[in-house]
């Protein structure tokens, strides 16, 4: 009857029992022991995007958010003029950060419907010289588009701009190469596609920019090059660690290299993908993507047109048979989103779209059809 | 052979196989139920401090010194002067973080091994109208000196200066009553004497004073204001939560209220406390602290005179016994640590003790005698 409920969302996810057993043990956070397992951890995230030779990785207590301020606290000067391209609520959030904190920062807007420019932001940067960094969302999961990471990059490298990567919920899943694809920081945290539980995120910083960070961060705790550099000396993170989530992501990162890696992790995400959609498509739902721009990571679907349809009555319909929902975040449209991601396959994704059914069924709703 | 060791450090600690346990599931950030243990947690921790009249808690992702981070930056305006009350280590980390973020800051100095004064406090708030915040830690681990809370809040109170009060190792084991003792903001965290696993903070904000610190955070991660804002509005945190790290704290106050809350607490940690100091003392061991200023917290010990003391040896042969404790943080003397508080008695304090004793006789040491 209490049975735990399967996370369909961009995080927190379902993760393995497994993964939650590591949480049962105390750890004190100036240990050799601890230190071990959080150099492990770094050694193993560095991997995944091959990153041993051009970056090192930085871990930081708190949400991926934190991270993605940190991340710019620490790499943006003063001086410096940070271009984001918007094609979401993500991109909005960094946006506001950044201009929160005091750097100078300008949106490159984009429909939400689509990728953003590397066209338009080559134009954009030949045009403007004083723009010094570049932010993108990977995957944006305001509606789920997969943004061009790789000529993006290009084109930040061609101009010698930065370029700054919110790769929150792409991470592990999507191929991120930093041999091929460069970049001066990429962002992520425990409890997105290496599916870990939620409290701390990470940040790959190129090595040869590390040095001219120093000092820049006007927060003390954001400080990722001051985080980093008492962490090579001490082995130890600067301030309280999440010691229960960072054995979890241990373990949780286990599994992934176990699962067969980013490859593996990714075509289980698209079979999830497929599965959802394959059966949504049946109730008569519609995503509001194209799937040509669609990440495998989560899906935004059109709200049924049927006028008895209400949000809160279908999540919680949902929700009874054993599936959490999330709301849409789209600001035109009238959606709902569904994760493809966590410690689930397509059985679970089948058993999703039954419960979706269901509820369609308890709304008195015959179709999933939206008013197009 | 595996047997979890008792952390005998400031945090994290030991905690119970109960609150450890709370976190075997997964939750939706988003949903209700979630948001009904955030709910119950923060009526909880007002109750603690019978702030419920008077105060707000926010709590916030990250370390401690994320949160205490953030009450600086979202309590002291831009023209704002911050008075630190320096006797140690997190005085000094409290300095840098306003320091850093562009706050004006002055320090005042006391002994280590001393409470900072109240009559000093006095005539410099007297001499200087510039300052309008200061800021004490009540217990100041580095060495575990028990602040003078009560007097410092009058003489800020009688000048009608803010005062920000760093709660973080003695919250939920010392007294603290917001119906005397006037703040407008104290701070503490999930991993300390609430017993609960590091990841997050909180921070009781004056009633009176929130609306003023709408705007003032230059960090959006930080900004307690908006955190509030959003989670009355809508009763989830604003960015993802650790979402384990809270159901164990919540199962963590469960606890805690049925041992008989804060006087109970207390009563178990001055048991703590008395055994672990008196087991030491017959093995020649000598506190740093005089005992009327030291906090039952965490104890400095002064370091044996023998030449063949040193920590790392001594700390590894405690370690092999069992029990994790922890180096000293002064500048001048040599130290180290050890914690009374966490999911432990006074029978583990005199297994402690023993196995001090026999880390001694493993490093050839008579007597944990310092030379004074």
């Amino acid at each position: 009857m209490d049975r735990d409920k399967i996370l369909l969302t961009p995080g927190p996810l379902t993760t393995t029992l497994r993964t939650k057993l590591a949480m049962l043990r105390d750890w004190g956070s100036w240990d050799a022991e601890f230190n071990e397992v959080t150099a492990r951890l770094r050694r193993s995230l560095l991997a995944i995007i091959h990153g041993q030779e051009t970056h090192v990785v930085v871990p930081l207590q708190g949400s991926g958010t934190f991270s993605v301020e940190a991340a710019v606290a620490t790499l943006v000067p003063a001086n410096g003029h940070v271009l984001v391209l918007d094609n979401g609520a993500y991109c909005k959030r960094a946006a506001r950060l950044t201009t929160l904190m005091g750097r100078r920062c300008s949106v490159m807007g984009f429909d939400e419907a689509q990728p953003v420019s590397p066209t338009a932001l080559d134009e954009r940067l030949r045009a403007d010289a004083s723009i010094t960094h570049v932010v993108l969302i990977h995957c944006e999961t305001g509606a789920g588009v997969h943004n061009p990471l790789q000529p993006v990059a290009e084109v930040c490298a061609a101009h010698g701009r930065g370029l700054i990567v919110d790769a929150m919920s792409s991470f592990a899943a999507l191929e991120i190469d930093a041999r091929k694809t460069p970049f001066d920081a990429l962002i992520a945290a425990s409890g997105k596609c290496l599916e870990g539980v939620p409290g701390m995120g990470f940040v790959f910083i190129r090595k040869a920019i590390l040095d001219a960070c120093a000092g820049r961060s006007q927060s003390l705790a954001m400080d990722l090059h001051d985080q980093y550099t008492y962490m090579e000396k001490t082995g130890q993170w600067r301030f309280t660690p999440p010691t229960h989530v960072v054995v979890a992501l241990a373990e949780a990162m286990a599994q992934f290299e176990a699962e067969g890696g980013q490859p593996a992790r990714l075509a289980r995400y698209v079979s999830n993908y497929q599965a959802l959609t394959r059966g949504m498509a049946k109730l008569g739902f519609k995503p509001f993507l194209d799937p040509a721009v669609q990440a495998p990571i989560i899906v935004t679907f059109h709200a049924p047109a049927d006028p008895c349809y209400d949000f809160k009555t279908f999540y919680a319909a949902a929700r009874a048979r054993g599936f959490i929902l999330y709301p849409g975040k789209l600001t035109q449209v009238e959606t709902f989103r569904v994760g493809c991601i966590g410690a689930i396959g397509p059985v679970e994704m089948e058993q999703a779209v039954h419960a979706v059914a269901l509820a369609l069924q308890d709304m008195g709703i015959a179709s999933g059809a939206p008013a197009l």
